[in-house]
């Protein structure tokens, strides 16, 4: 069933996910923005679905998380205390003559695989040894000897006439106030966490939350990635859905393990195969961390990350204490001890996670017909509890009061859940056309309703039908969509 | 029972607000960051309701009225043809003595403010009239001439030492890329509406819509304000909440109209006092407008705009048409012609939404007590389909099993609304704090719940109690918060 890895498949999602309003290219009148994209009316009832089921599933269902809805523009010295400011940089050279900017690891990767080409692995592989070591030492000038030792060109000038290897900042900065004299330079937040980091006391104090507790938030980031690809999976401007939850120092591991479970529980109730999902342990872990894992999710272009369960310890909580000069600390009544909280963060792409849907619930189908011949469809199979449109209300004919009876079941059944009036084409492409767009349930009106009060519901996935009362249409789709 | 309009009330609220964890000032242990808020646990949820609540009754109660949700990133000509390159700006004067910049008008109206407090009505007048003149006719030189001529001078610095009068841009700018030849200046969308207008038929050909049809949107946009003010009303980073209508050219004023008293209509579903409200129609409209009207909602600091109606003409998609050199017209069927649709906006701002729902709702009441003393609350009048929870679940004591009911009622109604749990203090002191968070009910579980399986629900506004069976507390609670 899976057709995923199918060397054609992404490309198919991406063209489905543009002819049918789900994601359009930013700004594609005017050529597009580079890595920036639209979601459009199928694509934002989406997002918006995953959105809400992850807010309520962390905020509604548990006593001891609560939410936030923090700004994108914060103070600038948020981002020297995060290190941010130092840290939250790409090694980057410059050809002289092409003036073309390239990442360094990029530049030497793309040489190791020339080498490789050439037959020469054991030279590649040297190379990029080397490269690793000189990153991890952070030895600008020896990256730069790397580049020259190695013969290696640019494309575009074909010579190579470098300039030294320098630090390329991640973050977004604009300026902030008008007059002269007080403006200020800050910063896109390259990360919701910060915001949550801040308000840590705000929050404690005022929703009056006991030590272990939990800080939600979904929100805008910008990072200004060298090279953006691979669709929506890595863009400039994105949604993340993070929660830190606040422990006793010494209890991390536990609620680590806690939550690293939990989160690969939310992704396996959204319905999909197991096996689509694994843990990924970092090796290398951040300068904030001591224990982090990913949860990825085999994409037609292999595992990838789509949500980071991240050990922080009291990094954040006690930089931001020695750069504001406030006390970010809790006093623990059941130990009688002020400590400042360890943290457990867990981190998902808004905007991966609606591409991971995507991927996933396509299908492209044969269907056999009665008289033999073969149909063929493509169906979003995407789960019903998110699913843009529940019910599609279809009337027969457009005439013999079916469209008013359809106009009365929408008016009953919208306040619930999004519904969907169609009454053009024959029954079949109006089917066709739900499929594609992944409307889990089409109810259809026909001359029958009229004397039996009942609508066929035809579903989905497996394309069965059954005759369903009217005026229990509206609960037998909610029970099915929740 | 109204208090608005009163001195002190407005700080009332704000501090309120505070302190019940709705809105704290940003990056607050860095000392903050100018007219830029967040909301705190419950303010994000009344944020998120209010949001919601537009959402569907914009786009899930209408045919033909779908959602997109587009970048806050949109490619540079887009503003340069929406005009926002040009002539979004004010026109801005520096002391160059005391460094400080001042917009114009402001500049010269505190001055008239100050011949008025002198007795000099007249002299006041006469300047503003001429400002208005010069303003109206882009005349710098003459703005600077009338400052001069008046002896305006700088409150810092106490000097004329004026530098020329200059345009200063509202919108936000930053650098996209890395590469230093390709790296672009971008700009952060200062409103959420060319998103839908470079979409236009993206989205109408995608969701197969005919005019006339809508495009409805909520998201961040960015202004840097040069005076910003009153706490969350004028912010330099906040949420629009925008819908375009597209109509065929000559039915315009109709469709106007419909959404004048549409948008009003929404507004009044709160269920606040309708003189709270009032049109205000604007007598200068913008370049692209043919007819404009505010609703406007009295705030404690008088009658203010929350929401504009627009009649844009084609103005946008021609002006995008012309830019791009692609196409943006509809082929009306019905008339057999091509045409560019003319359009009808509605705008509201979701940030001045939450600060007029606080507002109207704060109230600080005097309550009679059984014994003939006087006690006092602070409650959130909160209109329950948007109040942040909609149920406290408290059980009288810690013990005899009445924390296991409260658990278990919990359990049942969280899937369907938010409801928060509750224990310490005694129920006088919760109730407080409940009022203080504008939670419409509270359901109390004690001793005789054992015996009569019921609750006693205590309502926010009116404090009367009632017995419920705890079997229907869930429906009672949904049918009264929808």
């Amino acid at each position: 069933m899976s057709v995923s890895n199918e060397p054609n498949k992404f490309q198919a999602v991406i063209s489905h996910a543009k002819e049918y309003g789900f994601i359009f290219q930013s700004s594609e009148i005017y050529d597009g923005l580079s890595a920036v994209y639209d979601y459009g009316p199928w694509g934002s009832e989406l997002k918006k679905n995953i959105r809400e089921y992850w807010w309520n599933s962390m905020t509604r269902m548990h006593d001891n998380i609560v939410g936030i809805d923090a700004a994108i523009f914060m103070h600038p010295t948020t981002w020297k205390a995060s290190g941010h400011v130092d840290n939250f940089s790409d090694p980057m050279i410059d050809n002289k003559d092409s003036k073309k900017r390239y990442r360094v690891d990029h530049l030497i990767e793309g040489h190791a695989d020339a080498l490789r080409g050439e037959g020469d692995a054991a030279g590649a592989d040297a190379l990029l040894a080397t490269m690793d070591q000189l990153l991890a030492a952070e030895d600008y000038a020896g990256l730069k000897q790397l580049i020259q030792d190695a013969k290696i060109v640019d494309a575009v000038s074909g010579t190579a006439n470098w300039t030294d290897v320098r630090q390329f900042n991640l973050m977004f900065s604009t300026q902030l106030g008008s007059v002269a004299e007080d403006a200020s330079e800050i910063y896109l937040r390259p990360e919701t966490a910060q915001g949550i980091f801040v308000n840590f006391l705000n929050v404690q104090k005022t929703a009056r939350m006991k030590v272990p507790f939990g800080i939600a938030q979904v929100g805008k980031a910008f990072r200004n990635e060298i090279v953006a690809r691979q669709f929506t999976f890595r863009m400039r401007e994105f949604e993340q859905m993070e929660m830190q939850f606040f422990v006793r120092p010494g209890s991390e591991m536990e609620w680590y393990n806690y939550w690293k479970q939990e989160r690969m529980n939310w992704h396996l109730a959204l319905g999909f195969s197991p096996d689509r999902y694994r843990f990924h342990d970092h090796v290398k872990l951040a300068h904030y961390a001591n224990a982090a894992v990913d949860i990825e999710f085999d994409f037609p272009f292999g595992f990838k990350e789509v949500e980071g369960i991240h050990s922080r310890t009291d990094y954040d909580l006690s930089q931001h204490q020695k750069y504001s000069g406030k006390k970010l600390q809790y006093f623990d009544t059941e130990i009688n001890q002020n400590y400042v909280p360890y943290v457990i963060e867990t981190s998902i792409g808004l905007d991966r996670t609606v591409l991971y849907v995507l991927c996933e619930s396509y299908a492209e189908e044969d269907i056999p017909k009665e008289d033999g011949s073969k149909d063929s469809r493509v169906v979003l199979r995407i789960p019903p509890r998110i699913a843009p449109i529940k019910l599609a209300v279809l009337p027969l004919t457009k005439k013999d009061g079916l469209p008013e009876i359809a106009r009365d079941l929408m008016k009953e059944c919208r306040e619930d859940f999004y519904c969907f009036y169609e009454e053009k084409d024959n029954i079949g492409k109006r089917y066709r056309r739900m499929d594609a767009i992944g409307t889990p349930f089409c109810a259809t009106i026909d001359h029958q309703t009229k004397e039996d009060q009942a609508v066929t519901i035809r579903e989905r996935d497996s394309m069965t039908q059954q005759r369903v009362p009217l005026s229990e249409v509206r609960e037998w789709v909610k029970l099915r969509t929740r």
